[in-house]
């Protein structure tokens, strides 16, 4: 057992799945102490058209206490405008999914002939829960070819399997039980996991794609506690792609809370707003950054303005839990939602694992 | 055209689907100016081991004015354990709407030899949306042995024909072209209309079944502008089973909002929650029903706390909507309450509708 | 009513759906009376690349009595390579149907900017007969554009709307009656039916496209009887574009028995096959077209071998069918081939009818 | 390694995977020879109101040479009603399976409290291979709660855990890669494995199941050969429940020859028919069960009505499979087939395992 499980999440700190909304929060809890850095921490982020990608390395145990996360190299693809249903867009985001993709994989040091397993966690009747199962499906399997005629295998491919083991209330086992059980069959160089996670913002759901090299626990997302899928429990590499499916309704009121103030505060500064829109309308980042003064909290929202984030949100699961309101919900379009980003991510991963997949006949080779 | 359909509803009045949170709301406000009465209002309510069951009538403009609905018969079922996948508790609501609903057709006049039509509205590709073609699809259908081998069918059968006519996205026709079309040629004595609600509470999603002798708005629920499905557009009755799946992130702030006041109110005053709960913790309409003191409001929630409801969300929806965040939600396990629901309405239906089948062989008639 | 419903079909004749077949049992007929000719009958093949395609006009009455079919315009498109899942052949068949499909439209006199209603026959549930709901939903639904903003639809499109109507066992109603309620209030200029077909041979299953101007006998496929769909019972033209998805014991049977005579027959003759086989293997159309010397029918297959092959059959259905036996089936792969050929009609159609789409960015246009 | 895999099965057998169809033939192969006893094998054989229930069991490898069968037990379920989609025939054929299972697995020596991993083979994308996953998901899976909470398990359940491993060309893994690893892993007591077969016959097509102990061979019925599921390489014993679902061409068109040759015999013989039938028809047990006079055999079928049963098959296929005719085939109604073989199997493996199930509550242990 090394140090890396021995981490402690500092106290009272909201658990995210998402190593990019850790480092916004830990960089904001560094600015109101005054500091600039955040150590063992590195970050590389860009935007283009509409597709912003942020490169996150943690690199050591301090870097790991400051975000909650392990230490690893965490890649995020976040595009708002996913949600559109804009089919011209999905295929500019799988492109550039590949392609960073790639770049990952390289990064951590997998080789372009290392076998591969793929694993689709979730339950493939409940919608949002299926994306796991799903895009396991949308992928190109080989390795029964090159294991019952390896010689026929054309250039530019690598063996690739695949398997969508169910979760516990389906199958009785732990996920971590059956995937051990495979991998030692198998026998993969690597394991790419796919996951569907709870954001911590309904702005995530559908439009962020989270790859780490760190593994994942099973079932996290929803309070569960399992065995975890890493590099330890199982001893080959551990990529993990998550994305955020549902969010919970305390989530959802907890936003909505602080957007009215952070609005209203800046109506009543009289700040100027997004300058591109007639209408003077913020973005979700203006109202996130923007930081309300304590009189306004309070003329505002009274003693519940006044709390800390953990502590608003805190209170209004305390209030929720109980009554049956702090259900866990999934846009109403979920089904195309899903069966896009499945696709989506299935072709950047065929893309990125099978040279011979390209953009233009990556179609062909789907299922 | 009748004096109906010149109803002006009260300027800024919140809209509901529910007669029953209509008639709730309008109490509200006549409580507030110290009536006691609804004139042209009847209500009925019982409850029994979980089940309410509220029957009402709107006799006149007058009571019609009140609720901001249509004249006529409503009757809902609330069963909030219905979420809790318990199939002794679906059988038993099953049972009970099959025999409430039976009453309703005496109440409204409709014989036991009526032919007709079910009509499942929706889009059965969209899970949340697919109740009314799931259904129609659970039904006993017989029109066709009607038609085809009348002497055949045996005593304790009615002719009853269904169609899911998709949604205008899909047909690029109004659901009313279709229904009118159908209804000239197929000629039924009446029609059930089965569809998904846009709740008003996060707690109503898929607890609550509303039958109404006043016809519906096809898409009125999400913000659409159609033509009417009523005996005045079609010339027979048209009774209307809504159940909603889902509701907007407005909903959901506002009613936390709400909660999160009414159990910090009641926690100050040290009011007696629940006596069966060793915790003490307030249910759902403990909170809805506690009036919070002016002066805790503020304390608690400085000016938007002081806000009336309407004004509340109002200033939500006025934040959330331009940023994207007002979506439309369902939960997670959106699949299996509408498969479980779909089931347990097409039990009472086809029990309602032939008085040959019974609880006992019900299953055997279904699809 | 005018003529078209008088024609009487020659007695004993087998009936099929494929103008395809009918001439060439017609040919077959005719060559074996020494006549060289079909009179009121014009046909044009070509083939390119394992793609043959059959124009067939059946100009008048005594070409309707020769072949069994309505006059009108028949177009068949056989692919027998399309059994493959090559998905390159698909897309290459795909663009030719939309060609052919073209060249149909403007043959018949349907205009540009004529409005269209699509209708998909058959039980989605039932995924063999699945293809007509499958092939709607896949289409290009432009109609309520028109309707609610007509000037912000771009060049290049015109009005279609759809409508899967469900089968009678599971509505109660006629397709008839819904489609002529629905034609009449939505007023399209035409209309395309899209149907499964029975075939009557297993190699025509999920290979064939035949498209005709003739309307359709909605279930008469599958020995039911019911009003037809066509341009006399609703006033505008209907084109039916079917696809054989099924076939009977009876067919394979009756087949197989016609091969192994056929095949026997060439190797006692020694006649050379396919020469570019080295198996020296007869082809489909090999045996077909193959002449067995009565002798050699009765020394292999005694009384039975001598049978026409309408006694042939006649005899068979006559033992199976009491015995059960006749059951409709199905590949094997039906789940598949159906998902396929209903994107390959619905690609083929979308490009036909909007000039805007064309093969580059249809898949942008599909649902 | 021991005896049971040296087995050599006879030359020109044709392989059934039905133990039942097996012993009619070597049945029929023994009073050929005019003897009288099969040395080896025991048979019990009972019909009740159309269900005909058999046990075999082969005792040595004498018992298995004859039939071609490892040596075990068998049981045997047939109901040629079943196809009628009578539910209440479904509920009672449910009742006797598990009444017949619960014997089966004390015969073979299965304790009440045996931990049971369910295995459904077959791809849930492809209709007619779906049944082995739908029967797993059926299933009551109860694993997870022995493992999380033991304490709180009713009386009268026992541990079951339940996967569906996909197939080589989804997943690239050999099945019995995957379940060895599982089994390893979640160490169940044994193990009870659901198949699609390929019936040698037409009428077995989802009216037959079969139970054996001897474990099975994954793919096997479409020409595979993957590596078996079995005690030897599991190390547990290994139910296997099979259910044919799928027949060949080949099949078909040898049988109807027969069923033809059978009834003219028959006809010209006069023999007297199911009395019961006011047509005087037979049924296919009458037409399978007629041994036709070789003198009928030459004048009616030629050379092809003396081949033997063998060597027609052959005939047959020699011809069908170059033609790409020798599809494999399932009825048109597949998909309600499946949906309900899978539920009734369900209820009766349910029942049999877990004593606290029973015929009354079954439906609510029920997915």
């Amino acid at each position: 057992m090394n140090q890396e499980h021995q981490i402690q999440l500092p106290p009272f700190s909201i658990r995210t799945d998402l190593a990019r909304e850790a480092h916004e929060m830990a960089v904001q809890k560094h600015q109101e102490k005054g500091q600039s850095q955040i150590s063992g921490v590195r970050i590389e982020e860009t935007e283009d058209q509409g597709i912003t990608t942020s490169w996150i390395w943690i690199d050591n145990q301090a870097g790991a206490q400051e975000l909650g996360k392990m230490p690893g190299t965490y890649l995020t693809i976040e595009v708002p405008a996913l949600r559109g249903k804009d089919s011209v867009l999905q295929q500019r985001v799988a492109q550039h999914f590949a392609k960073e993709f790639s770049r990952f994989l390289q990064e951590i040091g997998i080789g372009p002939d290392a076998s591969c397993l793929l694993v689709g966690l979730g339950n493939r009747n409940v919608t949002a829960d299926a994306l796991g199962p799903l895009v396991v499906e949308h992928s190109m399997i080989t390795r029964h070819l090159f294991l019952l005629a390896p010689d026929q295998v054309a250039e530019g491919y690598r063996s690739v399997g695949g398997i969508a083991p169910g979760v516990l209330g389906t199958t009785g086992m732990e996920t971590s039980e059956i995937i051990n059980g495979v991998v030692q069959h198998a026998k993969p160089d690597f394991i790419i996991v796919f996951d569907s996670l709870a954001a911590r913002a309904l702005n995530r759901v559908n439009t962020t794609i989270q790859v780490a090299d760190t593994g994942i626990h099973p079932g996290s997302g929803v309070g569960n506690n399992r065995k975890a899928l890493n590099k330890e429990t199982l001893g080959i590499p551990v990529i993990a792609i998550g994305i955020p499916t549902v969010v919970d309704a305390v989530t959802i009121a907890h936003d909505a809370i602080d957007y009215v103030l952070s609005h209203v505060s800046r109506e009543m500064q009289g700040v100027r707003n997004n300058p591109l829109d007639p209408y003077n309308r913020p973005t979700v980042r203006d109202l996130q950054s923007h930081e309300v003064p304590l009189e306004t909290r309070n003329r505002m929202m009274g003693m519940i303005g006044k709390l800390s984030p953990e502590d608003k949100r805190g209170l209004i699961k305390e209030v929720l839990q109980p009554l049956g309101q702090n259900l866990i919900v999934t846009p109403k379009e979920v089904d195309e939602f899903i069966g896009d980003m499945a696709k989506l991510v299935a072709l950047g991963v065929n893309c990125a694992l099978h040279p011979a997949v390209n953009n233009e006949n990556a179609s062909m080779h789907m299922h």
